[in-house]
């Protein structure tokens, strides 16, 4: 009844070297990232242990911000904490000025302000939210909040009418990673809890009418994680949004994230060129702002991983890796099949040979990869998960008492 | 290349009450649990909370002590404390003094010290443990161990010569919830990273007497939420191990934990009778000790997660009941397809009918309940989901900054 088929993970093939950047490379036998090898960012040997570089974080933001400056359109970034909340990178992106926040809890947003942030940089929207918490967010007045739903259309009118407030819409099309149906958001066969479905705006304005709410701005998240190939999706979307902009009043439309990174050797990255046309061709005609809400795009290929191999042996014919870090530390590749290229921060000789790689809890899917082709490893040497800036320590838990990391923010 | 099918999960009935117990039923409208209305065991109106019956928590283990005494075979029961760490839970289990501890980490240790627990009562037996972890594991000289490798009885001989130790073995076949992929454990055609084959046995004992290490246990964890129809693969198991304890000299056999409870209404509970002749059966002769590890079968069904309804609404057609926890609150929903049967606590006038049941986590799969037949709930009602009480507040993270509840063990 409730089985559920778990399909082999992509392979990753570390012979392959696509994840290779300025600041991700092997030099003198030793990987390194932001600038100095991997080993040197830690605290002694501490792991496990999530590195963020900044520069690439900046680098991620400014091309961004070149994508939707040639849409010549004014646009506003913010950007979605939920992928990373780590006080010292929302401060630094705080001092740069230049993004704002998307929160989806008072909690975030208390967590925004108390990193320089002010109400007029955040957006905020949720689901499922309490009256006593949209009461808590309402008393931020110059805080931009998105109604999710008819009922929070009732709740922010009587707490606070009059304001002026974004509609987030169910768009009943979504797209997301490799069509992965546990990130697939908006779709109408699937059963999102999302957004204002587009036959009730009717009823929506006549809402907002009985309290004097604005509604000034369309938002709709589509997706996560979406690249080149699946634009036509977003084309689409903006298709079913046009008759809205053109009937209404709107002053921005809020795209939400969904920005997509290659997470494997075929994965092609996000053209922003492309990305960027299809905003020119599916908003023609729209005068106001465009908004976007990443967190992936943003922060996912600034951070890695660091863990330490525990064990390395071979059982019944396999080679299997053990380290010190499972799912709890990293929720992607057991419950998302969002994998995360493994690499050793110590090239040793020797052919790479087919692989497991094993956490440390007590659960049979805590495997961080199923069948890779792996440098050799041993016991205490490091090995670095790559793209994992995004919804790791945002999504850590505590599971066997496991759940210590460290994380360090490199300017 | 990575999608995973998201099958349907099992419907809940509301309208039935295969669930109802001694101390969970409806009386004068409202739930009770514990001998009092569940609303009255929160502190104010207080929510996500969890409630932990230790009534309930005696029962289940004198249940087990009495099927374990009709084996006719001393025993010893060691509570799998990942599955709840809730300290006062663990200190009145210390208090009790009739069962022991299953670690698997250094930290649970500590934990299970913290509350009153002895080196002598805790067993431990863990993944990928690194050198460090078990030169703190063995510092505890009367702890039990078990090596899950032969690299772990490597390391245990390094540093702990001439110990006495258990060997966790991977018997090449499993059980466990409705065959769940996702919770087999040893089977032969999944990629178990637990335990020792059977053909290596050999070179377990050679690197025993190397380091004069006394092998005098055998450990096997073949499965997680077994039931009455699911032992003849338990007797399977126990065929494979009987050559094992007549060719070695062997004081106990640990079967880890597993045993698993209804969580559906056509779910038959597992008999324990069958359950205790299955053991007799499969270890006549051995003259030895049974040990055994229960985690969810003494503490899942002593607990309710108690919610509140935020938003009920109907969205293209649909029912939608918003309540104010997510996955990231208690995980076995959404990632192990094992659903937690949702009551309200207030019984309204009104015929049940078909619903969804989210979550407040921005992530399109936090549903607790895709297709359910639900009274009729307003905003501010509460709903308890049974069967809480193993692995949520274990497993909880801190996603979106939506990750306070309270705990409350009802003496």
């Amino acid at each position: 009844l409730i089985e559920r088929k778990q399909e082999p993970r992509a392979e990753v093939d570390s012979s392959s070297n696509w994840w290779r950047r300025e600041d991700l490379f092997y030099k003198g036998n030793q990987l390194h990232f932001a600038g100095a090898p991997v080993v040197s960012w830690l605290y002694g040997e501490q792991t496990p242990a999530y590195l963020y570089n900044w520069q690439r974080i900046q680098e991620n933001i400014r091309r961004l911000r070149e994508a939707l400056q040639s849409t010549e359109k004014a646009y506003r970034i913010f950007y979605a904490m939920k992928s990373n909340r780590h006080a010292p990178l929302l401060t630094s992106l705080a001092q740069m000025g230049n993004v704002g926040i998307d929160a989806c809890s008072h909690a975030e947003i208390e967590a925004a302000l108390s990193c320089g942030f002010r109400d007029e940089h955040i957006s905020f929207t949720a689901t499922g939210v309490a009256r006593e918490e949209w009461k808590q967010v309402l008393s931020h007045h110059a805080l931009r909040v998105n109604a999710d739903s008819l009922s929070d259309l009732e709740k922010i009118g009587n707490i606070s009418p009059g304001r002026t407030v974004g509609i987030r819409l169910n768009p009943a099309a979504g797209i997301g990673y490799r069509q992965n149906p546990l990130l697939r958001y908006a779709d109408a066969d699937t059963l999102s809890k999302f957004g204002i479905p587009l036959e009730d705006i009717t009823t929506a304005y006549a809402i907002a009418a009985k309290y004097d709410l604005k509604i000034d701005g369309l938002h709709i998240h589509s997706g996560c994680g979406y690249l080149s190939d699946q634009l036509p999706a977003l084309q689409n979307i903006l298709e079913t949004l046009k008759p809205l902009w053109q009937q209404f009043k709107i002053q921005s439309i809020n795209l939400g994230g969904g920005l997509g990174i290659p997470l494997v050797t075929d994965d092609e990255p996000l053209d922003l060129n492309e990305w960027s046309a299809v905003l020119r061709s599916g908003l023609k005609g729209f005068d106001g702002e465009i908004w976007i809400e990443p967190g992936d795009y943003i922060v996912k290929d600034s951070g890695i991983l660091v863990t330490t191999v525990t064990q390395s042996l071979v059982r019944r014919h396999h080679r299997y890796i053990s380290v010190n870090a499972g799912f709890n530390i990293h929720p992607e590749p057991v419950f998302y099949d969002l994998p995360l290229h493994p690499l050793p921060t110590l090239q040793r000789p020797g052919e790479p040979s087919s692989a497991i790689l094993a956490g440390n809890i007590n659960e049979v899917h805590d495997l961080w990869a199923k069948n890779i082709v792996f440098p050799p490893v041993e016991e205490g040497d490091h090995i670095a998960f790559l793209n994992a800036g995004g919804y790791g320590a945002a999504m850590s838990s505590h599971h066997c008492l496991r759940g210590n990391f460290t994380e360090r923010l490199i300017l």
